[in-house]
């Protein structure tokens, strides 16, 4: 998607080979302009597919899946992080590593929210290692739902989120995909 | 605001005098038409006051904000939760208490999206103690910034929120305002 690519290459700030700094219009401030076009692209490509419900993770997922819920009249589904293990029969839940972070977290799904009827559109900012991706699969399964797929703002391509969740047979549709990163430099695929 | 309490009452559930569950529609599973109409109300009341960017706490008041911030065509800015103190001098930060979860953190705001030209309206989910609302109203006066009022979505009245803002000389907006509970009854002011 030009409109993010050029975005990211104007205010976008490439810290070393990992780290991208999106703040000032995705993460921290958000430029809900931007968002609405973004949740637009995933609304159209995911169209006629039967999707029930958007899921993201808390919390910087919750402005493009917000949007993408509305552009495909659905309800929101915002995944909880809890520090560790709740005892509640209520919820399902599964532990994610986050590599970027150091942190490991449990992701939680209440079950009164997904269930075997529910076709799941997964929408998040970043995809890198695929950690919180394939930990919020797996809740959607745990909950017997199915996913539609993973749309993502910003793919890094260089990392294997995109090929671990292809692999497991999930369509990634990745509105702008970096190949390769350094201090001030960002290439696209 | 009718449409909001009409649906607290209907799927709202109050655990005990202090814990209400609006995870259905609110929290955890996120209704996109009732937060629209939410955020209609919310930039209708505020408009005409030179509002030029609208923020928020994570997680929960990031949907109810964003939509509020596309009403009046300003940026949102979401303020970070961090667990501890961040030594960078691009941050503003000020330690906040949560008595219902009785935990700490640091509510952090980079100097680089809110500055002495804003005009800041904070909007979140819940208003009890007012512990995160003044937190907020902290950050946006150490980045020079003016708070043009408070919006939240459930103010709990019988805990002293409002008043402690109200007393420092900010407007509270709230779209539904609890008078008391108990477990199963939920009564408005």
């Amino acid at each position: 998607m030009k409109l993010l690519e050029d975005r990211i290459r104007k205010d976008g700030r490439a810290i070393n080979a990992d780290i991208l700094k999106v703040d000032t219009f995705i993460n921290h401030q958000v430029d809900p302009a931007l968002m609405l076009e973004c949740a637009k692209d995933f609304a159209e490509h995911f169209k006629g597919q039967g999707v029930t419900k958007v899921a993201t993770i808390e919390s910087s997922g919750i402005a493009p899946a917000l949007l993408t819920s509305i552009e495909m009249g659905v309800p929101l589904v915002i995944l909880k992080k809890q520090p560790s293990k709740v005892l509640n029969d209520d919820l399902y839940q599964t532990m994610v590593t986050s590599f970027t972070k150091g942190t490991n977290y449990e992701l939680t799904l209440s079950r009164k929210v997904i269930d075997e009827k529910d076709h799941v559109l997964l929408i998040d900012d970043f995809l890198a290692n695929g950690e919180a991706a394939t930990g919020a699969v797996r809740l959607v399964r745990m909950a017997h739902a199915t996913v539609a797929g993973v749309g993502v703002l910003i793919e890094k391509s260089f990392q294997p989120g995109n090929k671990k969740l292809t692999e497991a047979g999930f369509e990634v549709y990745s509105l702008a995909k970096i190949k390769s990163m350094s201090e001030g430099t960002i290439e696209f695929v």
